[in-house]
Order: structure tokens, then sequence, then C-alpha cells
């Protein structure tokens, strides 16, 4: 029995970590297509978006089968309980994404953001990028550890978003109205998405621990 | 044993409920704190985010030993596991009124939106207001007829968030920069608030009928 559930619990690990690498390569390539202008690539991230979806309803019911046919308590109750809300945030990246993409899409052939900003939204992506992968590090070694890690690529995530609000709404701003509003949404789906990145941290560590995550470290990027 | 068990779900009912009037709430004096430049307002409904939370808690806490105690399986289960999915979105939709009321914060004594864009954001207000009320309806009674209600209700928040955008995209926007990027996040706030309603009736939904909710009423929205 006891070992039936470690065994059924090492597989949906897998599959959350299956689930990082997903939206993690959704999140790369959406960053390519808002570059480049690229239209099929954009329309690839937002077709792809149905399988994170589906293999969240997957680990859901893998979960609850769990729950149901196990009856854990305890410590083994809050892994599979933490194990739903991880699967939720991750889906919930996979939707920032393909965000990212439709926003490409929408300005095709024109590239979304002004010439000046592609740097700093390359260097969001290479943020996002990372951050999906450590808390897919997170999620499979449970070294929570990396933490410190994950707090800071949040907080240099935060500090490009908080620097585009500076320039769009600097005078020297010269991209008129729809570029601005377009840099505004982009940016929140990045930071959004290393704040999900974030929340699927503090689970992993209120798993481990068996407390809630009360350190500085992730705390202070809130 | 089970009538226990039908008893503390009912007490998790009545929570849940009792979040619904806490973010319906927060919402209805965060769009006032919008509309008036209230700071006062704005910085109560800041600070009653900490009740949300805390009452988040106590929920997930509650349905944890409900689980562990009880062992519910079938439909049981699926019941508590919605209830704290139901939890979560209802914690959001307060994150979304504290949002609203700190973007009125940051501008006063300036009020955040143009006068011309008022009428729309009180009806925006509006609609969350009757949104989480009805959401709190259908977690009461788990009339599932209401769906068609909520539904509408979406539409109806989804049309004047795309119709804002259409104003801040227009030639004719003469407010500039910051006040577009200030009202295409607003708008996001309410046009997000929303969806998290809509997706608490959707779980209300695949409780009652056991099946994800498949109809197009809800669909239509997304």
């Amino acid at each position: 029995m006891r070992e039936a559930f470690t065994e059924q619990l090492d597989e949906v690990s897998d599959e959350l970590v299956n689930m990082t690498r997903m939206v993690g390569s959704a999140m790369n390539r959406a960053t390519h297509a808002l570059l480049d202008a690229d239209l099929q690539l954009a329309e690839e991230v937002i077709a792809a978006d149905v399988a994170v979806d589906t293999l969240t309803s997957q680990v859901e019911d893998r979960c609850f089968d769990l729950i149901a046919l196990q009856g854990p308590v305890a410590s083994d109750l809050r892994v599979v309980i933490g194990a739903l809300r991880i699967a939720s945030s991750l889906e919930r990246m996979g939707d920032l994404a393909e965000h990212v993409a439709k926003q490409a899409r929408m300005r095709y052939p024109a590239v979304a953001v002004p010439t000046e900003l592609r740097g700093t939204f390359a260097e969001m992506g290479g943020i996002a990028e990372a951050i999906v992968s450590e808390t897919g590090a997170v999620i499979s070694t449970k070294d929570v550890g990396l933490v410190t890690d994950i707090a800071q690529l949040d907080q240099q995530m935060d500090h490009f978003h908080r620097e585009l609000f500076r320039i769009v709404l600097s005078p020297s701003w010269s991209h008129g109205v729809e570029s601005a509003v377009d840099v505004t949404l982009l940016s929140r789906f990045y930071e959004r998405y290393a704040d999900h990145a974030v929340s699927v941290t503090k689970r992993v560590v209120t798993i481990v621990t068996g407390e809630p995550y009360a350190g500085v470290a992730l705390d202070a990027s809130a």
C-alpha cells in the first residue's frame, strides 16, 4: 500500500516536472515569436496550450484517485493537495505564455514591442526560462536551497517590469498609446509568470518542511 | 460519521459564501475609491485583504482536516477538492480588488480614470458586484440554473473590456500614455475578476453534476 502510494506520487511529481518543461518551452517560443514577429511560431504556442490543459487534468485525476484509493493523511495528504495546487499554477503559466503569443499574433507582421525594448523582453524571456527550469528542479529534487535562486530571478523580473513602466510613462516615450498598452500587458504577463513560479516553489517548501513558507527571500518579491 | 461530514461541509460552504461577500464588498469599495479618488477607502480595501487571505487559509485547513479525518471518496471527495479550488479563486478575486484600490491610491489626489470613462468603470463595478453575488448564490443553493445569469454578466464585462481597449487605442484618445496604461490595467483587473467568478461557477457545476462543465453558456465567455 505504502509502496504503491510512493510510486504513484513519484509519477505525479514526474508529470509536474514535465509540465514545467512544457510551459517553459511555451514561454521560450512565445518570446521568440514576439521578438521576431514569427506568426507560425506564435500559432504553434497557442495551439500547444491544449496539451498543457490536458496534462493538468491528468494530474488532477491522478491526485484525486490517489486520495480516494490510498486515503493519505498528514504529510502524505499535504503532498497530494500541494501537487493539485502546483498543477493549477503551472497551467496558468501556460496560459500566460499563450497570451504573449497572442499579442505577437495580433500585431503581426509588425513586432509588438519597439526595437529599443527588444533587449529587455529578451532578458525577461531568459528569466522566465531560468525560473521555470529551477522550479522544475525544486519539484524533482525537493531541494529547498534553490529557493534563493528563484527569489533572485523573481526580483530581476520585477526590476525589468518596473523599468518598462518607467520607460513607457517617461515623457520621452515616442511610440504612442497602442505600443504603451502592448508593453504594459506583455510585461505583466512575464511578471505574473514569475509570480506563479514563486508560488509553486512556496508550495514545495511547505510540503518539504511541513510549515508555510516564512522566509524573507520569497516574500521580498511579493 | 456521515452526519459529521455533511455538517462540516456545510460549514465550508458557509465560509465560501462569506468569502464571496468579502471580495464583493472589496471590489465594490475599490470601485468607489477609484471613481471618487477616495484615499482612505482605498487604504481600507488594501488593509482588508489580509482578512480574505486568513479566511482562505481557514477554509484550506478545514478541507484538509475533512479529507484526513473523514476519508471521503467519489463525489464527497470531489466536493472538498472543489471547495479548495473555489477558495483559491475567491482569494484571487480579493487580490484583484486590492489591485484596483492600489491603482486609485497611486494616482491620488487625481482620479485614475478620465471623466468620460467613469461611467464605464461604474458599470464594470456593478457587474463585478452582481457576478460575485450570483456566485455566492450558486455556492449556497447549488442552483446550476444561475449559470446563465453568470455567463451573461461575464459577457457584459468582456464587452466593456473590449470597449475600453477600442477607446484607448482610438486616434481620438487625448489623455496620454499614463492614463491609457491605467485604464488598460484596471480594465484587465475587472475582466479577470469576472473570469474567476466564472471559474468558481464551473467548479460548482462540476460538483453538482459530476461532470466537467460542457455547456456553451460559460464557454462563450472564455
